[in-house]
């Protein structure tokens, strides 16, 4: 045996795929703009004054106290399962104990579906503007991503999709957020929704529904999601992060009954399995029938933070930005005129008024970006800052206008 | 768009390493063990009556009550990696908070680390007889495993190792349990631990160093670490499964600073985030300086354990078996005579005995299996329960022995 250099003499060998890696531009903006005294739009943060942290406590209280599997390892937790059946019943949709498979948040049920679906090199539809989360789960598997464009009142362009499957393309899966998409706030008319559920049974496209938003819901009537038309090509994505707490970690996927074998080989080799105090300790607070009282305040309160946000975009904003209207969840999408560039205006936002939100670009697939759109979040500010958060920033974008 | 036909047109079609996914042996078994008036030694359950749940408890309500960042998304909590670099010290390593990467349960960091090194169909080694979580880690990527054999008194085969190396072989990582191994519970010599970082840092081989067990010893003198003799080569893997509880689904890396960006933008991919609630009680836990008195009450405890267990194997097992004398961890490996087959005894052992082990062919490569071995676990049944169950056992095997 030759005697250690003191220095490696060799440079450490990565998975290939890790080279064209790159840390998500979204997250790397809400580093930089988390700096105390900053008026935040930029986040997905639901509002913490209103997580039920007492309610919450007083479930774990009990499960530890009565319940000594709860720290223990153990296998998914059946009366949670049937809170789940319930929940999705609200969601309109019917589904059995069997079908629902308990994740570590909604982004692992993500990363295990892609496991299962995608192949190195295999294809999968995405939208042109789509959450930062799917493409982070794909890039391992250096796909080739067939994108398609989303309109603003009503969704993913599904003419689009018909185009590609009729060409023969056989993607893996499609990604969709029809309730309250993030970034863009827009939910997929019904019509769109049949003939997305419609295509997908006809050329066995797997469709990936991702509903963190679907029980925030601010006017309008209730759409069924995509699980609800069809049980057979629908993977639901549930989560716990909006309606309780991001910190459970909690998720579920709705699934077919008969893959559940294979996503559990999948998750236990991601991380064996989720937390069975906070399993527990969700389903004693379940018990307690306090959810949809919560989720009715949380509906109203994000319903006044939405319209005031609203009202003051309609206020303040230039007559050349346009914006959608949300029904639901926590984010509106902005349009500001052709020649502004948001990267450059957050930038004067953050020195100039102290505020912030996300450049549209942070969301778009390689080569879609549009410089002149912003995403901004409505829920973690009250509706006084969401006034004077969007009157500062209107000082900036005029300031940027008159400049040009 | 014709009309939908009323079943699925299509099959669905599943990324192609699936077809020869495989749910765990050891999986399956501890579900068919999991009866109630079975004495099980086949999980590797710690005991539940040891889980500090008052104190964790006392944690969380602090947590809960003083700190509104508690349920929400947020970075990795700091003053946790604090207390991670003091527990370190306790294993024998230096090392700072920029090196420290919390992950969900060390499996995750396990799962982690392999999309960062391991390319599809690319090489590993592995022990022909290891913890089955790595063979569930690697299997997705379908690699070439390089095998490699284990001495039950010094650890794995480092010679076998410097022959692939030698050979040309640049293997992504060799994974290694040098502390207390799973199953085989062996403790890896002084000798081998250096002479594998040698190999490591000379031929530029990633060592994935697995320790759940490291704080848990019951005689002898403490032995660095692989990770305390090369801060290069060796990737650390923390665990507070066994020291506090497996529902914490809490763990940790050690690692090259340079890494952690990337080991982040994996792990968003796999969970966004490990739960804040969870790394802030561990913390406030860890605060109260409880650990290193409630540790010692574990070894102390387990130690006992142990040492009924092997006062009872060399009482009532034939003197034609042998097994491994741990100094730490949780798990004995019993060979018996070669022609029992321990997967008929384990049948026999449940059915006529209510006894139950894992037989240690779930623990083989594929082609490694010994059909006479077995693996017990010592940590999660009183001692007067261990000497009843080893007694009935032996009866089992002395019947088969008889038979033959």
């Amino acid at each position: 045996m030759l005697k250690t250099p003191p220095f490696p003499t060799q440079d450490l060998c990565l998975a290939r795929w890790t080279s064209g890696m790159n840390r998500s531009v979204l997250r790397q903006m809400l580093a930089v703009v988390a700096r105390p005294g900053i008026l935040s739009f930029a986040g997905g943060l639901p509002a913490p004054e209103m997580f039920p942290a007492a309610d919450y406590g007083c479930a774990l209280n009990q499960v530890l106290t009565a319940d000594s599997g709860a720290l223990q390892y153990g296998p998914p937790f059946a009366p949670l399962k049937r809170h789940i059946v319930d929940l999705m019943t609200r969601r309109g949709v019917t589904c059995s104990e069997e079908q629902v498979f308990i994740t570590t948040g909604a982004q692992q049920g993500l990363a295990v579906l892609t496991r299962l679906l995608l192949d190195p090199g295999g294809e999968a539809i995405l939208e042109e503007i789509v959450y930062t989360g799917v493409q982070q789960a794909v890039s391992p598997y250096q796909p080739r991503i067939l994108p398609i464009d989303t309109n603003l009142y009503t969704g993913l362009n599904v003419d689009a999709v018909a185009n590609y499957l009729g060409q023969g393309h056989r993607p893996a899966f499609l990604y969709a957020i029809p309730e309250a998409h993030n970034p863009l706030g827009v939910s997929m008319s019904l019509a769109k929704r049949q003939q997305l559920v419609e295509l997908a049974a006809r050329y066995g496209l797997p469709l990936i529904e991702d509903d963190p938003y679907g029980f925030l819901r601010y006017e309008g009537k209730l759409l069924p999601p995509l699980r609800a038309l069809n049980a057979d090509w629908v993977f639901y994505l549930g989560s716990f992060s909006k309606i309780l707490a991001p910190a459970l970690r909690l998720g579920w996927l709705v699934a077919p009954a008969d893959l559940v074998p294979k996503l559990t080989v999948i998750k236990e080799m991601e991380d064996l399995e989720s937390s069975q105090l906070t399993q527990r300790a969700v389903a004693a607070y379940l018990d307690t029938g306090h959810l949809p009282g919560h989720i009715e305040r949380l509906c109203a309160e994000y319903g006044r933070r939405r319209d005031a946000m609203l009202s003051a975009l309609e206020r303040y904003f230039p007559v050349e930005a346009c914006w959608t209207h949300p029904s639901n969840g926590m984010f509106i999408w902005v349009e500001l005129p052709p020649h502004i560039n948001t990267a450059d205006l957050l930038e004067t936002a953050v020195t100039q008024e102290q505020v912030a939100f996300i450049p549209g670009h942070a969301f778009a697939l390689p080569g879609h970006a549009r410089h002149n759109c912003l995403r901004l979040n409505f829920s973690n500010c009250t509706p006084d800052r969401i006034e004077d958060g969007i009157r500062r920033l209107s000082n900036v974008i005029q300031l940027t206008i008159d400049n040009c």
